[in-house]
C-alpha cells in the first residue's frame, strides 16, 4: 500500500478521554474512532489488525477440528426465556423490540442459540463429538464503557460449544480448547496464562481465563513466577488424543496461578516466597465446562448407544477478539507508539522514502515495494512529500516491526537501512538482502 | 473435510415454509437454520459459501483501489437526526434504547456514519479521491421477511462510499464501482445486468441496479437480448483510467435494460422486437452518484485548492452478500438440488467412496484427499457408511461442482469416475489423471 492512496488518519494531539495507553495508541495511530460510548468504527489500519487476529483464531480452531459457522447477531428472547437466563442477566443485555412487538435481543453470548439449534439438527451420539464455533459482534450494554476496544460495548469475540456424550469427552474437548488457545496467543505474540477462574453468568465447575500480565489489567493476579517460562512453541499436537491435550494442561495449569476472584491465600503460600508474582493482566479468553446445565433446561439430548436419550455435556470457549488488539498493545509498546508483534502486524515492513521525487530513491523504493508484493508480502510505502522526522514519526507510532529507510546518500553506496522497531537497531544492507532477511523472518513465524 | 466429522444436517423433508426453490435448498442442504423470522443461522456449509463470496467482493474492492475497514452495527440516532433521515426512515428502521435511555439503531445503512468519520478526519482536498468500504450486518426490520436469506431482516452487505472534490471524480468513482462490480458477478458465476434505476431512499439522480435474470425475481426487467452477450471476461483494467472506465460503463449500459420502475415503453419500442425481452430479475446490487446530498446537510467539507471549503461529491455502492446465495443459487441449481459455480463452491471436489471400510478404496480416497489438499483444495470426502444412493443424493443436494467416485470394481482396473454435477457427464480415468484435471479447472478460473 502506498500511504499517498491509504486512509491513515493519525492524530497529533493525544485524546483526552483515552485513560490508557492502548487506546490512545489506537486512536493516535488512526485505528479506531468512537462513534458512540463504547462503540467504534475500524479505520483500515485497526480493521487490518482485526482481520489478521480474527484469522489466526479461525486457523487455530479449524485445526484442532472445531467447526465455523456463524449465528446472528440478534436473538429471539424466547430462548433465553426456555434456559431461564432472560430474567438472570440483567441490564447489561440490550433488549429490543422489533416492529412486530416480539421480544428481541443483542446477543451477548450464544449458549442458547447454539444449543437450539443441536437438537433440532442432531439425534444421535453417532454425530459426537461436535464442537461449533463462531465469531461474531456481541453486545453488552455496559454502565461504563471505558478503556477502547478493551470494554466496549460492541465487540468481536469467538465462540465456541461443545457437545460430548460423557464427561470425560468434554473434558476432552476442554482441554483441546485450552491447547487450540495457547497456540493461537502465542502466534500474535502474547503470553496468555491459564488461570483458574469464576465462572459467573455462564456457569459450570471447571473454567479458565487467560490473561495477558500488563500493569493496566483489570484483574489482579496471583502466580508462581516459574508459569512464565512455560512456552508451547511449534510442538506438533494430536489433537484426537486425550493423553497429549491433558498432558499440555497438566504442563500449563500445574503451578499457581489464579485471579483475584478465586485466590487462595494458603496455597499461594505454599509456592516458594522467591518465585510468589502479584501482578495485574486483561482476561482474553475464558473456557467453561458447564456438562448439562443448558442440555438439562433446553431438552438437548441424543440417542445413546443403548437406545435411551442422553443430555449432552456442554462446555463453551471464548476469546476477545476485539479486545485482543487492545491487549496486545498494552503488552507492547513505548513511549514512541505501537510495536506489533509480526504475528499480527497490519503491514510486513514500512518503507519510507527520505527524499520523494528524486529518480534513484523513488525508483529504489519502488522496486523494494515490488519485490515484497511478489514475496507475499505487504509493504506501507511511505511516497508523501513530507520531512523524514514526521515520516518516521508515523512509523513509529503505528509500529510496523520492520523499517526500511531508502536515501540518495546510502543508494550512492548501494545500501539501504533496516531497522527493527522493537529494538531501535539498524543496518545498513543492499536492497536485495534487506528484502531477503525481512521475508525470511515472517517465513519463520 | 471429512464428512464424518463435519456437522452437514441435511434435511429428507422439503420444509414448508419456503417458497422458493434456493430457500429450500439452503434448508435441505443444511446451510442455514431459521432462528426467527427473517434471521438466520449459518450453518457450516453456509458460511463457508459466505465466506467465498465476501472473499471475492474483498478482493475486487481492493483491486479497485477502494479501502476496507468497519463500521458497527450500531449507530446513534443523532447522526441520522442530522441528516434528516431519522423520522423519514419508516418501520424499517430498527430503533433501540440503551440502558442510558440514548436513542441507538441497527444500521440499516453507513451514509451517516462515513461521512462523519470524513468530516472529522480528512480536511484537504489533498487527500481524495478516497473510498471506503465495508462488509457488515444490517438490520431492516422487513414487515412480512421471506425467500429465506434473499429477503431477510438481519443481512450482509457490502456498503462503499466514495468521496471526491468534483462531480467529474465523483463520476468516475462511479464508473470504477460499475467495472468492479461486474467482475465481482463474474467470478461468482453469475451474469448480473446493470439496469437504470430508481434511487430511493439513498438519494441521487445516477444509479444503476444489478440484476440477475431469475423466474422467481422480484422485479419485472425490459431489456435488449444483445446485452446477455456481453462479457467483461478477464481483460485487465486501470482503474485510475477515466476513459477506461467509462468505456466499460458504455459498452454495458449503452442498452436498452430497466427494471419496472424506470421503465420507458416509447424507448423500450425502439429496441428491434426480436430482441427485446420482459423477465424478471434478482437485485443483487446498486450504485449511486448522489452528490452533496449528506455533505451539505452534515456539513462534510475539505479545503479546495483556492484554499475555500468544497462539499465533496459523494456516492455509494452495495452488494447483497448474503442475498447472493440465493441469487446463485436461484439461477443455478436442478431438481436433484445446488450447483455451485466454481468461484463460490463450498468445497471444491467431493469424494465418494462407494465402499467404505474396504481396504483398497479406503487408502485411494485417503490418496485423493491428501493429493487435493497438498495442491491447495479442499475436497468433502464422504467418508461414512452409507449406501451409495445416499452418498450421491447428498452430494447432488449440496451441489459441488465435481465429484470423484471410488469404488472396488474400478479400482482393479485403477480408474476412479470423475463427474460433473452441471452435465451429469462421467468419464473413467486414473486418480492422479482425476486430480490434474480438477486442479486445472480450478487454477483456470
Amino acid at each position: 500500500m502506498r500511504l499517498s492512496r491509504y486512509f491513515l488518519p493519525v492524530l497529533k494531539e493525544t485524546p483526552s478521554e483515552a485513560q490508557i495507553v492502548s487506546h490512545r495508541l489506537m486512536l493516535r495511530a488512526g485505528m479506531i474512532k468512537q462513534s458512540s460510548a463504547g462503540i467504534y468504527s475500524w479505520l483500515p489500519l485497526g480493521f487490518k489488525v482485526l482481520k489478521n487476529i480474527e484469522k489466526i483464531v479461525h486457523e487455530e480452531q479449524v485445526r484442532a477440528g472445531h467447526i465455523p459457522m456463524l449465528m446472528p447477531t440478534l436473538q429471539s428472547a424466547d430462548l433465553w426465556k426456555e434456559s431461564g437466563r432472560y430474567d438472570a442477566y440483567g441490564p447489561e443485555m440490550l433488549r429490543i423490540r422489533d416492529r412486530q412487538d416480539r421480544d428481541m435481543l443483542y446477543g451477548p453470548t450464544n449458549e442458547e442459540m447454539i444449543t437450539d439449534i443441536f437438537r433440532s439438527r442432531v439425534s444421535s451420539y453417532k454425530d459426537l463429538p461436535l464442537t461449533l464455533y463462531h465469531i461474531q459482534w456481541k453486545f453488552r450494554d455496559e454502565i461504563r464503557p471505558r478503556f477502547g476496544v478493551m470494554r466496549g460495548r460492541e465487540f468481536l469475540m469467538k465462540d465456541g460449544y461443545n457437545f460430548d456424550l460423557t464427561k470425560e469427552d468434554a473434558l476432552h474437548a476442554y482441554n483441546r480448547h485450552l491447547v487450540s488457545y495457547l497456540r493461537t496467543y502465542e502466534r500474535m505474540g502474547l503470553q496468555a496464562i491459564p488461570m483458574r477462574a469464576d465462572s459467573g453468568p455462564i456457569g459450570g465447575d471447571d473454567t479458565h481465563e487467560f490473561l495477558v500480565l500488563a500493569d493496566t489489567g483489570e484483574s489482579e493476579v496471583f502466580y508462581d513466577a516459574e508459569i512464565t517460562d512455560l512456552k508451547f512453541g511449534k510442538r506438533e499436537i494430536d489433537y484426537d488424543s486425550v493423553e497429549a491435550c491433558q498432558a499440555v494442561l497438566e504442563e500449563f495449569t500445574s503451578r499457581y496461578a489464579r485471579t483475584d476472584e478465586t485466590h487462595d491465600e494458603a496455597l499461594f503460600n505454599e509456592v516458594p516466597e522467591e518465585r510468589r508474582r502479584v501482578a495485574r493482566g486483561i482476561e482474553v479468553g475464558q473456557i467453561f465446562y458447564f456438562g448439562t446445565k443448558y442440555s438439562d433446561a433446553m431438552n438437548a439430548t441424543v440417542q445413546g448407544p443403548d437406545g435411551k436419550p442422553v443430555a449432552v455435556h456442554m462446555g463453551s470457549h471464548g476469546i476477545g477478539v476485539s479486545r485482543l488488539l487492545g491487549a496486545i498493545i498494552e503488552a507492547s509498546h513505548d513511549d514512541k507508539g505501537i510495536i506489533w508483534p509480526e504475528g499480527v502486524t497490519p503491514f510486513h515492513v514500512g518503507i519510507v522514502n527520505l527524499k520523494s521525487g528524486d529518480a534513484e530513491a523513488d525508483a529504489a523504493c519502488e522496486a523494494l515495494y515490488d519485490s515484497f508484493t511478489k514475496l507475499g508480502l505487504e509493504p506501507l510505502y511511505d511516497d508523501r512529500n513530507e520531512r523524514a522526522g514526521g515520516k518516521f514519526a508515523t512509523m513509529d507510532l503505528i509500529g510496523l516491526p520492520w523499517r526500511i529507510t531508502v536515501g540518495p546518500r546510502g543508494l550512492k553506496n548501494g545500501i539501504v537501512e533496516l531497522t527493527s522497531r522493537r529494538t531501535g537497531e539498524s543496518e545498513e544492507l543492499p536492497p536485495e538482502e534487506a528484502v531477503a532477511k525481512v521475508a525470511a523472518i515472517y517465513a519463520n513465524l
